[in-house]
């Protein structure tokens, strides 16, 4: 990489400590939870400490061509912040502060910050930050932002994107513009933070984030229901979608069923075609809200439905949901995706799964976010088993084949990152290829920030 | 405007009757409601049949260089489909179709067709498209979504891109692409199709929309009360909306009521500094909700408190909201305007408006989407009186500069277009007009979209 033998420029521009070149260091830094086995060896790792040296890490890798991995938490599982070899890795792990206003309901965060601290201080002044993707307790806010991050809660509360009101973001020039603003409703021109949530890094180095924070709902009711087949649980949760506002709205398959009673040995039913988890956060209608879920499910063939309002008895019912990923961590890799089709293909999706897992011989379980019509099929083997990895990777295109079948999409909560760039490309019209391309060129003509992912 | 002699070509390229060049009708396509004296004579008017006439439009457009201007149904307020002199305006108008599919909670519209019909069609599904801007009955979905249309529903439900998936567009060049997709967590690639919502067509021209819907809510209930102050009922609105999601939360100032009663004679409380109405349609948490709201407006001095759960009762209560606008255009000319400035300076705010009406003998009264920290000033002054027209604008000018040392904004939900793009490029730092700039250039470099509007 040219001009990296400048890197002691760099270092004098950074606070001490800031940049880091000990070989042992960068080496955690090369991969994230997409564990890209052709992942990079960064050049220099720059923790960043403010605004300011992200500044300098631009004006500086602009300068001399270098390219930028911006990174938060790496816990991206499509390789947004995998490593390039000889480039300049920026970690915004230590901006981590949270400053929340009650007043106006909104909080400006740094990006670093983790999702889990950003929700715990919302609700400690009596206010909620909604999006709730699984790993919330381990990713980074600014990570959230750059992918767009979902998450069960999407089914009432929207996605990330919806609480971004404004953010300051430094260019690959190394100026740095602020977007969008602190009100609900401000319009300040162009609708540019909307368009830099989900850019992946690609379009700038996200430095604070101004978020909306909604009242904190109350308590939720929770409702399980087992059924026979898919197909009837699919249909339950469309007629519950249709009509009621769920806080969320799961369905389990039969595969992760079993997976999660292996695990939990809580009498689950093994011969369920799905389960369902549904809540209602809607305070004193949330127990008419349930009463009619569970109408709907015993419409639709449902063999047994158990409601709570208790909240300790509502998480152990959503127990088993969690329990997936954890009895899969412990037994092996874990590759989970994020896909969507039409609900009235989830049944063939879920059949489909089973038979490529079987076809392959490997693991796949789903789970449904079922309001937004998202189906997460995770896919495990065990630890260093070269055969099960390359069957796991089979099963996964045919995973992909079949959701394009089924008219759907291989991309919905994740971002693209590298893993999916070329699926995104080959999948998408010539003209949009081109407006990404105009986009990126026009705000980032070096193209030195995260040239891998995203933008094909 | 050079080639604009070519005209013939496109008629030619157009189904007989898309292309107007009678001076009597491209008069009525001069203007929008900004009623900009310093308006143009477009040299056609094309009232595009569908998609393939807006292709052939802006090709040639592109070709010879000549400004086009999108049209919905003209209800800018802010100028942004005021033609150009020798220029095309493009009219969206026949281009009305709105097809919902209950089973995906989804409507594709296309941009002519008015919000009142998307809403209608949405709602014979079972279904809610939310958006309410004040002019929904006349302006059309593809303007809503031009300028990110709001109204009232926003205290809960978010503006209207909120509900955009996505959009077929055609560029500058004439060319189509499909930005978002069809399903809530559709991902591919940039959030294009949320940049091109609030692009006041300078980016390209909106051909059809995917738009998000939700279960219908049930009935609101409905409440009023009067306070004393200004002061005390912008308390109550902050207190309401930290701890409630009311599906409308508005507030009349002095003004406003005595507007409203010398119109409807309803015994409104002429002596009352503040009228705040608020609705819950929470179901069965309604009662519940409207009863906590009562209590906050007690607590914070209301002198009257009034509530009720009937449809019409809840329907006369928000009269008085919308009799102002019927009776300022009965009375004379109507300017409305949008701005934003935290809650806790609406009391000074309003105050301000006061006192800036009094100075210019002119009438302003304020209406306030609370939940939202978004107040609509509204002026008003006699037709064709020259000096009470002056009067009025140099009222209006009184009144951004109020907002801004209130540390508010002038633009949240009408838009920029002609009338506030000064006022944007004053406004905001160099590096964001810069971002603009270069957004713009690279996807319709020949500046032919709405040049005049937005981009500075």
């Amino acid at each position: 990489m040219h001009g990296i033998e400048n890197l002691n420029v760099l270092a004098h521009r950074l606070s001490p400590g800031s940049l880091l070149t000990d070989p042992d260091l960068l080496e955690s830094y090369r991969q994230d939870w997409s564990f890209d086995p052709d992942s990079g060896t960064p050049a220099a790792v720059v923790r960043a400490a403010d605004r300011a040296e992200v500044e300098e890490v631009l004006r500086f890798a602009n300068e001399y061509g270098i390219p930028v991995v911006p990174r938060g938490s790496g816990t991206s599982v499509v390789g947004g912040s995998t490593a390039i070899d000889g480039a300049i890795t920026l970690s915004l792990e230590r901006m981590t502060a949270i400053n929340v206003d009650p007043a106006s309901r909104t909080a400006v965060v740094e990006p670093g910050a983790l999702t889990v601290d950003v929700k715990l201080a919302a609700a400690a002044a009596g206010l909620f930050y909604p999006p709730d993707p699984s790993s919330y307790e381990i990713c980074s806010i600014g990570g959230n932002v750059a992918t767009n991050a979902g998450g069960p809660c999407c089914a009432k509360y929207g996605v990330t994107s919806d609480y971004v009101l404004g953010m300051t973001v430094v260019l690959a020039d190394g100026s740095a513009v602020e977007l969008g603003g602190a009100r609900v409703k401000d319009s300040p021109g162009l609708a540019l933070a909307k368009l830099f949530v989900g850019s992946e890094g690609t379009l700038g180095v996200i430095t604070s984030i101004t978020l909306r924070l909604v009242p904190h709902p109350s308590p939720a009711h929770t409702l399980v229901a087992y059924f026979p087949h898919m197909r009837e649980a699919a249909a339950a949760s469309h007629d519950i979608a249709v009509a009621l506002r769920p806080s969320q709205l799961e369905i389990m398959d039969n595969a992760a069923v079993n997976v999660a009673e292996d695990f939990l040995r809580m009498d689950l039913d093994r011969t369920a075609g799905a389960l369902l988890i549904a809540c209602s956060d809607a305070g004193a209608a949330a127990e008419s809200e349930v009463a009619r879920m569970e109408k709907i499910c015993e419409k639709l063939n449902s063999t047994a439905v158990f409601k709570t309002d208790d909240r300790f008895e509502g998480e152990l019912f959503d127990r088993p949901r969690h329990a997936i990923y954890e009895a899969l961590e412990k037994a092996g890799v874990v590759i989970s995706d994020d896909v969507a089709v039409p609900n009235r293909h989830l049944s063939a999706l879920t059949e489909g799964l089973a038979a490529i897992a079987e076809r392959n011989r490997t693991t796949i379980v789903s789970c449904t976010h079922a309001a937004d019509e998202l189906t997460h099929p995770v896919l495990s083997y065990p630890h260093g088993n070269e055969s099960a990895a390359v069957a796991a990777a089979v099963a996964r295109r045919e995973v992909h084949e079949l959701v394009a079948a089924l008219g759907g999409t291989i991309s919905t909560e994740y971002g693209i990152g590298r893993q999916k760039r070329a699926a995104l490309a080959a999948s998408v019209a010539p003209e949009l290829l081109s407006l990404h391309r105009r986009i990126k060129q026009a705000i980032d003509p070096s193209n030195i920030l995260n040239p891998d992912v995203l933008i094909p």
